[in-house]
């Protein structure tokens, strides 16, 4: 079973982590056959935090899954941070945690999206 | 004269605002006629700031400046903060300063993002 877990950085705001949620359910719709379950973690602030999302995910049969950094910098959290969350993670024999690229690392996409957020209706 | 101001939050980590910048130059180079000028400001912690950015695309002749947030999430930064640094520039008669959408309310976008990041090589 595979599972994809989106991590965010969790907001005091529960809007901001709502966002995160609502965008969690899009990805879920768009994912298709590629993963069996999608769902999303914060590194702190809100619930549920990383490694309780890993090992429920492991928990629920999920023998691969990949932690997606929703972050737009390279910066601490991602470089150490999450890493170190995911390793707090007991992970069974034939079980595989890996971390993708954090989306801001695609710079050619982002440079695209930021171009099309210009010249939608401005406020 | 128009011009393309990219708002990150910025960083105390010299190489996250310096992605910022890379990340600039890449849409500099797609903007193609759209802008005449693409630069972009931080809201702290990184120069320049955002008033600063704003005054200087003015005096260097642009009379049509869009602010785009680099943010993921529609916090107090996006909310209140950007416009309020926006609001202290003082705009001649003529010449327009506007906020388009931070680059996260691209929601599709990001969900298609998020899932190209998760099937990338995976460290």
């Amino acid at each position: 079973m595979k599972a994809l877990l989106i991590v965010a950085h969790g907001s005091r705001r529960a809007a901001s982590n709502d966002e995160v949620r609502a965008l969690t359910e899009i990805v879920a719709e768009r994912a298709g056959d590629s993963y069996d379950k999608v769902s999303c973690a914060f590194l702190e602030l809100a619930d549920p935090l990383i490694p309780a999302a890993v090992e429920g995910l492991i928990q629920a049969g999920a023998d691969d899954v990949t932690v997606v950094p929703y972050f737009l910098s390279a910066g601490r959290h991602v470089v150490e941070d999450i890493p170190a969350q995911v390793a707090k993670v007991n992970v069974p024999a034939g079980t595989r945690v890996h971390i993708a690229p954090y989306v801001g690392g695609s710079v050619s996409s982002m440079a695209d999206l930021l171009l099309a957020q210009a010249d939608r209706n401005s406020c």
